[in-house]
């Protein structure tokens, strides 16, 4: 097999994320949803070509070993990638409904952030919010857009609870049309190294407390997304591009 | 009827673009689709305020006339906001297939560009674009996003044939991973203010040929939107965010 070839295979070859520790030799039992894409879906054979991360141990290229309806194994061949590190980035966000928010949390996830953090504020649309759900669809984003890493998804907690206790240190970056700085990338600019927090409210925005608690946080820092409204998977993804485009790793 | 009251009432009233032209005192018969929606959907009657927009005559409040089934007449009593000319960026694309052009075309339309131009590129997938489609979306997004005008669509070129005939003066930004300045902001940062173009590839990226014309053509900026990979729609939001906010509107 030329390099070429080669390159090609594994550039074609399907992405998993598995729970599996990962090292050359190792087998790796697929989970029955992973078995059937592969087998019943894209119909593999044994040989065929899998890449493999799991968020510690880099990307690895495996072989399928085993492939029947309802079972597939891998034996694990050479390592592709070394592990990279997610900028330590929380999304902090308001929940919508359905389709929107699976939309807006594999966004989140090509955007590359650490933690995927569900807040419920006053005017939150979404009452509940299906963890399982949005779970596989960073575990999705992060397979499709060859990411290291997949975010970590918590509890939904009311946002006055997370900025009583949010930590001082971790600069909290939030979309608020009256900042006192127009420019985003200036606000930005001002805004040391460090963790963050970018948080994105609902689409009726905060109410008139929350804004107040914001505003006079000492860690927050509001930053203006320009004249136009925006519906809040909107404003995600451009927040989140600004932030990495001026603090995080887009430099 | 007190002043909130008022701004209430506006505030919550439909938003609709429409052809004819607006002045006080005039009179407007919807269209079949948006007397359906108004009356059937809706359910309004007779008195209802409505917010409409042409793209010309800014936006203004007008009040049911009649409200049929099949019709639906309005007349303009005040005047709410003048018009606005959008930010001179046009945006050029590689459509992709239904669904997620649809969303492409309505984030576009948000982030306020002034045209839609699909492009046809050697690893386009769609090879075939609806306008009517695309211009109902554009027309969705504008009318939910309080914007005043929709944006232009015009019918796919090759890209070839775009880059071949593209006006000197108009600065053509593209996304380019190997773009030699890292930090797009440092990259957008050293255009001149002026007419812009944002072109955003298909999910296969430029073929070597493109990729080729691109990078020798005088009017082209390349910039780089970080380490990942991302899907198409995110990197037009991602892309526009930032030129919104370094040479645009956001500032």
């Amino acid at each position: 097999m030329t390099q070429t070839h080669k390159e090609n295979r594994i550039a074609k070859a399907p992405r998993l994320f598995v729970a599996a520790d990962l090292a050359a030799g190792a087998e790796v039992t697929c989970e029955p949803g992973q078995a059937n894409y592969l087998v019943n879906v894209l119909r593999l054979r044994a040989g065929a070509a899998v890449r493999l991360f799991n968020g510690r141990d880099g990307e690895w290229l495996a072989e399928i070993t085993t492939a029947k309806r309802g079972k597939c194994t891998l034996q694990i061949r050479e390592t592709l990638r070394a592990q990279e590190t997610p900028p330590d980035i929380d999304y902090l966000f308001a929940p919508l409904k359905k389709a929107r928010l699976d939309y807006m949390v594999q966004k989140a996830t090509e955007m590359g952030v650490a933690a995927l953090r569900p807040v419920m504020t006053a005017y939150t649309v979404a009452d509940r919010v299906n963890l399982e759900r949005m779970r596989a669809n960073a575990i999705e984003a992060a397979e499709q857009c060859n990411i290291l890493w997949v975010p970590e998804v918590s509890e939904p907690q009311p946002l006055r609870a997370v900025l009583a206790h949010w930590p001082e240190e971790r600069r909290l970056i939030f979309c608020d049309e009256a900042a006192p700085i127009a420019s985003p990338v200036e606000a930005l600019g001002a805004v040391a190294p460090g963790p963050l927090g970018v948080l994105v409210g609902p689409e009726g925005g905060f109410n008139a407390e929350e804004r107040a608690v914001l505003r006079n946080a000492s860690f927050a820092v509001p930053i203006s997304l320009g004249p136009r409204v925006m519906r809040a998977d909107t404003a995600a993804v451009a927040a989140l591009a600004l932030v990495n485009a001026v603090l995080g790793d887009w430099r």
